[in-house]
């Protein structure tokens, strides 16, 4: 229990506790369950989110856009947009970003299966939504490399002060970023 | 001296303890660069910006464009735009945001002026950089509405996730916004 993420002896020791405390058959349904989870639970054959079938639910969804896919780093990132409810395409998970320091390398990414789905046409658009970190811009640029001579329209996120922001809290960067990517005024507050 | 913002009776008690060790000249000097800079520094007659002369530095530098205007609330986001070093227009300071909670309506503010530059035909592109909070949105909109008929640019800055920021803990609604707005690749990165 102690080496789960987050937890420490003492937490630890709690919860064994709590459970020694409880009838028998709530280990064995805890434990169960966790088997069935993992054996069940697989990355989506497409975009390699997680999903209990092969091919996960947003990807099966016939009225999303096939044509215009999101590119994230992890699960966690789908999760974040899907609740945005602003998003009406599909994505496409690498699995983390290019990062030597950490020995992640474009090979262990899902980066070729990506660019293998743009090579074959059925992609108009490539939303790369990576987190503007080093290691994040270092992905964009590699996959941007690859795909670059595809006749598709690439994006990427618009940087900017957050909703709510007062102006002066914001640090330089991303206050005259927001300044050069400004919107015309009818379209800020349309939601689509 | 204890009526300062942000200084309490304890601090300016020490603050006096030591002005009074020090020279009798220097507590004449502060007083007289005081009454200095509150006789020598007025608003400039073009933007309200702060300034020493008739018309502020940035209002008088004709290398920057007098047809592009950026509206703001305040001195302090003249200053934090100035410093991202991204803009080459003018400013507008409009000494605050309509909020009838607070007692200011838009006759408090600088916001005929404004109109009037704008129907005066001298201006191509106005920015709209305030706050997006409540009132400052109010604000936007009235002066939208006062505007519209003019054939004029009117855009307001990006709002998105902070340059460097990790997506998983950006607001729904600037995460959404940001995906809506998003921008070409090629041009993420360029600096005007």
């Amino acid at each position: 229990m102690a080496q789960l993420p987050g937890i420490g002896k003492r937490t630890a020791l709690r919860l064994v506790l709590h459970l020694l405390k409880q009838p028998e058959e709530r280990t064995t349904f805890l434990t169960q369950s966790l088997i069935q989870m993992r054996t069940e639970i697989k990355l989506c054959d497409n975009c390699h989110n997680i999903s209990d079938e092969m091919v996960c639910a947003i990807c099966a969804n016939k009225n999303r856009n096939h044509e215009l896919i999101c590119v994230v780093e992890d699960v966690r990132d789908v999760m974040a947009i899907e609740n945005t409810g602003q998003f009406k395409g599909i994505y496409h998970v690498l699995g983390g970003k290019i990062s030597p320091i950490d020995g992640v390398g474009p090979s262990q990414l899902k980066i070729s299966s990506l660019v293998e789905k743009v090579h074959s046409g059925s992609v108009k658009e490539l939303i790369l939504a990576l987190s503007s970190t080093m290691e994040g811009d270092t992905t964009n640029f590699y996959i941007y490399k690859q795909i670059i001579t595809q006749n598709i329209t690439i994006s990427t996120i618009a940087r900017g002060i957050a909703v709510g922001d007062e102006l002066e809290y914001a640090d330089e960067v991303t206050l005259g970023r927001s300044i050069i990517h400004r919107v015309p005024f009818e379209n800020a507050f349309k939601n689509n």
